[in-house]
């Protein structure tokens, strides 16, 4: 048969084809040799490793990390495929020049962004008659049916396979599963019980046409935000491996009892028994009690971009009432009062860090005392200081020159600072803040494109738009000063953020994914433009959804309290317009005071000095609109990209 | 059983219970009970009609007419659903006030737009265990899905009906088959010959990486610009009833031979035998001709979006490629180097007609001569003596006043002009503008609103993005000086348009399942603004998807040349930026001559005046983006909605 023409001699060995093999590179010829042998014994021609687990997280855990461990590559998204002769990775433009940097000859990259493209490949790659394998707990239903869809009648057969293929090779080298605590959130940080917050996805329930009796969470977050609980499993992400299943009368956690803390395990079975007690079910057993409560006259309501394609199929088609996402998720997007105020005071807090550390840098990094690995390490100090705070929600990017052209590129040595993407994940909320910063002098290219960047987050925080607008309707207000001169960036606009939670919850954002935007979802605004192996810009605030003055419509609140680099703006560039000033007076209200608390003078005057309001003489007021974008600007960067 | 429950008494009698019925709504009754007994006798509980035909055509012959026919409702867009006790019409928002003036009261209006809005509606209506019924040849792949969707595991089956009820009730009073003449478009009005076409289709079938050995074209639209024939079976759309199925070495044109003029007939059969031989079948063979050839090793390529369930049901699902658009529908949508000269030709010849249209009216209606209906017949009038045209492209819309207000009613007979929705079909290209004039004293509201209007035509056409930006990313920019001050319109902003064919030619335009847009694309480009009860707004005009400076990047060329309503500008809304001054400069280039080589000295004259350049002294042209809307706007407008 084919599957004999695989042999080891097949294998390119990097070592020996390519004498260098740089130290950013990961050798991965003999994972691939392992997982090939495998793949011989399930008579499967390609294996498919994504980059995300069981619970369809963007940021995973270690042990979760397959694809990494199999091809080098550390970026958040991706996806790889092994054949018998071939490996190849996909991934989106921010990760293309990481993923170079990252995998040896065995992987080749493909800069092919559209998800038919993997199976178009597999048709190349595979011939008819053969399976291709992948594990049905590590895909969503939407992503396992396009590749079916593209597969469909060619005679190539996807092979669930519940034995992980990486993970067998992998074998004892893979980290073991966490045991840290799983903890309650104290009331002052939630902003609702846990039993008010299953009493309103109960009545969810009844409202739906369908009538559901229970619900399916899958996602870490969802079981984190209902039952007010938090983990530390996956780095900078506070949740903990758990699934749960709600039904109108029981409530089942899926979840490792011995790491509850006494209050959590108190917390859960306050009400026991009864429509409010928690039952604890071995994380394990989730796919079991699934599919003995499918037996029964039930609906069970998912949501299908966070429920796996094997927890999906244990549940009989016509038991199934499937949303994009469960009303757990869209319920946590909207933020009450409370979520908002926490929200809100964590970034007041962050932005004193963030001036602090700015101030440091401005001092220093002249002196040449700062590369880019100590600027991160001192920042998640300064933020460790502060009331409430963890750590970092993701690992901070502080990134200059030519590694800040990489979109999510972490830090590497160098000598000069000029790109910072900062988060934080504090008790009360999660931050999330870019600044762009420059100590030298800027060359009028960088000015123009750190300006754009600028007006972009700006055209699109001030849009009113009515409610229930889809984020990908205007997300390109944020690009079109880049698009004016023929720039853009390569990655999405901006996220949901989370009560201490994830630093990208979604489904907020401007992707065709996202939900229709109202009032309460906070997310981040983040346009950028970057130069490959050059320079790199992004400028990210977070902003609350709020009602416009015009009434029924909606705008944008920055609750982002940083001041931008004076040093990059190019002022001939934006209007005569106030909103900067006013942004920034909001700044000198909201942080200032709370720098005098703390005694940072200099930070002080540094603030005031930062927030100083721009002034262009008495410009004519009345030029309006998007109609105001000159020609004199288009003429400004003739032959930029030539 | 349930199905005893309906009876004649339970039918409203509308002539009762309402004494007056206004001249506009028709009496329904008697079709309903009709309909209810054919119900009755197929077990069903519901039947759904669509307002489309088996083509899934957007405007329909008058024997496809069904919806109109068993509801009063004339809208080109909108679906019925009929129970034992009920009636429901849904539609957009552009017919709601139409619906309401047509419908009796048999019928209750449903505002709400979500297409599971339906669903959702016979589960609260039909109990569980009975039947809906459908005739699977009036709905595509995708709107069954969505039915089968919502409904799945409900205990309500969906019932593909062959028989169309509505047309058993409708029985001999139903026009008949059209027997007008198919014609070929000569070689002068057609960008490439049919053979051409035919073989760029098939090497996009050899490049598919799944090998599709036949396309299979539903649309009227691909089978008259594949084969250049053109029909006049719907009005202002000059197509044909008919399908074809073009393999890799066959092509099957199904549609009544006798139709078919010499001319047409010998081009179809002029390199008989062969692959470029066109064979003739009956238009009803189709079903049949499908379903033989699918029995074969073969592989249908169909676009869902045009394709019925009726004919998807006979190809085995193996057997599919399925994409939303067919390659004939996608190639269409691209014009080349010809077709656009074609198009462009066509908008001067209609400037000229339009401006005649427009000094007319400025001349006649001050003397109260003029109303919508009158008017509307001069202009077609006007329009017809121009050389290639042969009708107008859709029933030209001339509304006044009140009528203004509904963004797709036709004319009423009023006494006083101020909105005018032209389109005009010619053999060298198809037109379609829209022009809203006042010959009064505007109100400073209405003033705004139609500032607001132009802004946001000006926004879009302007607007630089990158090649294969979909129009849903980018069409809010033509909502955005109407969303700063809390208004909005409820319709698309724009379409395609064909080399005569139709004036709406999908899949171009700005709405989520329309395509990409690449150079070479025709769109309008037509917000608008209509207060209920009121006026009405409309700006249309048709652009060209073209390069912009910045290389790689586009932007739109607009090729309609009629200037805009001068009374009705508030100029201090405008930027100092020229872009109208260049449009009208090119107006006035492109249409004047035309105008002075027919001596129509005083429609040149006109044009003259109407194109003057605006000035505003020397204002400082240094403002920039949508940065420039300032407050001042916003508060010229309070409580505009309260």
């Amino acid at each position: 048969t084919k599957q004999s023409s695989f042999a080891t001699s097949d294998i390119r060995n990097c070592t020996t084809s390519s004498p260098f093999l740089p130290p950013t590179v990961t050798n991965t010829s003999s994972q691939l040799n392992a997982l090939r042998q495998r793949m011989q014994f399930y008579n499967i021609s390609a294996y498919i490793i994504p980059a995300t687990d069981a619970h369809m997280s963007e940021y995973i855990a270690e042990r979760d990390a397959r694809l990494a461990w199999i091809s080098g590559f550390t970026g958040s998204a991706g996806t790889g495929v092994v054949t018998t002769k071939k490996a190849a990775l996909w991934t989106d433009s921010r990760y293309w020049i990481q993923a170079e940097r990252q995998m040896d000859c065995n992987w080749e990259l493909q800069k092919i962004v559209w998800t038919d493209s993997i199976g178009e490949w597999l048709l190349q790659e595979i011939p008819a008659g053969e399976n291709i394998g992948l594990d049905p707990f590590l895909f969503s239903i939407d992503l396992w049916n396009s590749y079916a869809h593209v597969l469909q009648g060619s005679s190539r057969t996807l092979v669930p396979i519940e034995d992980n293929l990486v993970d067998l090779v992998w074998g004892s080298q893979r980290p073991p599963l966490p045991t840290s605590e799983i903890y309650l959130l104290p009331e002052t940080f939630t902003g609702s019980t846990w039993q008010e917050k299953v009493s309103g996805i109960r009545s969810q329930m009844e409202q739906h046409s369908r009538s559901p009796t229970a619900v399916l969470l899958s996602a870490l977050e969802e079981t984190a935000w209902l039952f007010n609980l938090r983990g530390d499993d996956i780095s900078y992400n506070p949740v903990f491996y758990s699934y749960a299943l709600l039904t109108t009368s029981d409530i089942s956690l899926f979840v490792d009892r011995n790491r509850l803390s006494a209050e959590a395990l108190q917390s859960l079975s306050a009400l026991c028994p009864g429509p409010l007690c928690v039952q604890v079910e071995e994380y394990d057993q989730v796919r079991a009690s699934v599919q003995a409560y499918a037996q029964g006259d039930v609906r069970v309501w998912i949501g299908t971009e966070y429920t796996t394609y094997g927890l999906y199929g244990v549940i009989p088609q016509d038991k199934l009432v499937e949303s994009s996402y469960s009303p757990v998720m869209t319920t946590k997007a909207v933020k009450n009062t409370k979520e908002q105020a926490l929200l809100k005071a964590a970034h007041v807090r962050d932005a004193v860090a963030m001036i602090q550390y700015l101030l440091w840098l401005e001092k220093n990094v002249p002196k040449g005392s700062v590369n880019e690995f100590s600027g991160a390490r001192y920042v998640d100090k300064l933020r460790r200081e502060k009331e409430h705070c963890r750590g970092a929600s993701f690992e901070t990017i502080s990134a200059s020159g030519l590694n800040a052209a990489l979109a999510h590129y972490r830090y590497q040595w160098s000598t000069s600072g000029d790109a910072a993407d900062f988060s934080f994940c504090c008790r009360d909320g999660t931050t999330d803040i870019t600044r762009t910063v420059h100590w030298g002098e800027p060359t009028p290219f960088q000015k123009e494109a750190y300006t754009r960047v600028l007006m972009g987050n700006i055209d699109l925080a001030r849009l009113v738009f009515p409610s229930e607008t889809s984020g990908r309707m205007v997300e390109a207000f944020a690009r079109q000063a880049l698009w004016k001169v023929g720039l853009n960036y390569g990655h999405g606009t901006g996220h949901g953020i989370g009560n201490f939670l994830s630093v990208h919850e979604w489904p907020v954002g401007f992707q065709t994914k996202n939900v229709p935007l109202v009032k309460g979802m906070f997310t981040s605004i983040e346009p950028g433009y970057y130069q490959e192996g050059e320079f790199g810009i992004r400028i990210e605030d977070v902003a609350l959804v709020v009602e416009a003055q015009t009434k029924a419509y909606l705008t944008f609140e920055v609750v982002s309290l940083v001041p931008y680099d004076r040093n990059l703006i190019d002022i001939s560039f934006l209007s005569e317009d106030q909103y900067l000033n006013t942004y920034y007076e909001t700044i000198r209200q909201r942080v200032g005071p709370e720098l005098q608390r703390r005694q940072l003078e200099e930070e002080y005057e540094w603030l005031r000095r930062n927030t100083q309001p721009f002034s262009r003489g008495t410009l004519v007021a009345t030029s309006l609109g998007t109609l105001a974008i000159t020609s004199l600007v288009s003429t400004l960067l003739p032959d930029r990209q030539a």
